[in-house]
């Protein structure tokens, strides 16, 4: 792991780093060695790990006390694109353009970059756990449609998760792992949004195996999850892993 | 108004009152007067003013500064029950347990009351704001099942109240008034409610006309709303009402 860069500002440290060949960033409390809760931030599909909507909400959780790490999905942000995830994506935008289940296209470009995603965020999650200022604490997920597709397979994979915020996606391709994920869940959908038609996101929802899990569905389109939700994410994180 | 008695434990005072025939507890801050927020509170089915549920959640409330009241539904706790609702219980028993679908019955048994129960909270509301350790300040309403079944009307009518916590309800009866709220609602489902189906729960939900709405959906049955909703609606109540 080589740190390439580190600021601080309000009270919060971020630094950039890399891991092989995976960028990423992570936000910490300023001058606060010792062992903390870290939360590992999934971006949306086409965003990166620096997205506003990423940025603003780790810096709001490491203002809290939490470690906070983000890196760039396979073929997004500072990583390479490789030919078969422009095919990929190309096929996907025709299938929504020719009308076919919006829910099916984006299943199928998850399906393809979930194996090496669940991979990287193992590896950084055990590297970034071996400084100092994380130490081995209790480990959350959370991400939302791109970031969900991506999450479930991850929290289905990795026992060292023990609480997610997920949401904003359907049930397509991910059924089997949801099965596979048994712990507190987070789980947010817009109610009317025109990608994740609404009983495929309740499906979703329904599938996930965890004794306790709790949807928020408040109105407006895929992008619009209001700013409270944030505030009760953190909460919700809180409460599990601290 | 009269007030018949006054206790105060752990830094609330609980007054039992009579308005006309209606019995009701008013809960407030010690020693506090000044104009505050107040909440309503709507029991369930079959229950009343003192439920175990309304009672924790009165204190709970006016422990953070609320002032806080319930009164017993027509027909219920310390009030006279008349033989037309006699009547109107017994259809609904028997219409359930024939298998006729229970939200109708339900909400036949709701309607019977809620022209009656809407008179007596607006009567109560203007009574108790005289009050001046309650004063007139915001108000808020909340109540689930049977207190949302009286609550969508009373909300729908009464523009003092500017947000709800409702839910725990289907849509049967209820969409012409849900249209006609307007203040921030929240509205919770138990996702394994017998009374109340899903797909009826989420179109009562679908019907509130409020631009800010958001629905927190829970695993178990109709009594078994997680104790964290408790504390979330109150943050729900304090943004909109302090």
């Amino acid at each position: 792991m080589r740190f390439t860069s580190q600021t601080s500002s309000d009270g919060v440290t971020e630094q950039f780093f890399t891991l092989d060949e995976i960028p990423g960033v992570l936000w910490t409390p300023d001058d606060t060695p010792g062992t903390r809760p870290l939360i590992l931030l999934g971006h949306g599909g086409g965003q990166h790990k620096t997205a506003p909507a990423i940025v603003s909400q780790a810096r709001r959780y490491a203002a809290e006390g939490f470690a906070v790490v983000a890196i760039d999905a396979p073929n997004h942000g500072d990583r390479p694109k490789d030919e078969e995830f422009g095919r990929v994506v190309a096929e996907m935008r025709a299938g929504m353009a020719s009308g076919e289940n919006p829910g099916v296209a984006v299943a199928g470009m998850h399906g393809h970059l979930a194996g090496r995603s669940v991979a990287d965020w193992r590896a950084v999650l055990t590297e970034v756990q071996r400084l100092d200022r994380v130490g081995v604490g209790p480990v959350g997920y959370c991400g939302v449609s791109m970031g969900c597709g991506l999450g479930i397979p991850l929290v289905a994979a990795e026992p060292r998760i023990r609480a997610a915020v997920l949401g904003l996606l359907g049930v397509y391709g991910l059924a089997e792992e949801a099965a596979r994920v048994t712990v507190p869940v987070r789980f947010l959908m817009q109610w009317d949004d025109r990608l994740v038609p609404r009983d495929q996101g309740l499906a979703l929802f329904d599938a996930l195996a965890s004794p306790q899990k709790t949807l928020h569905v408040n109105p407006g389109a895929h992008g619009d999850v209001p700013s409270f939700e944030v505030d009760s994410a953190l909460r919700f994180l809180a409460r599990h892993l601290t």
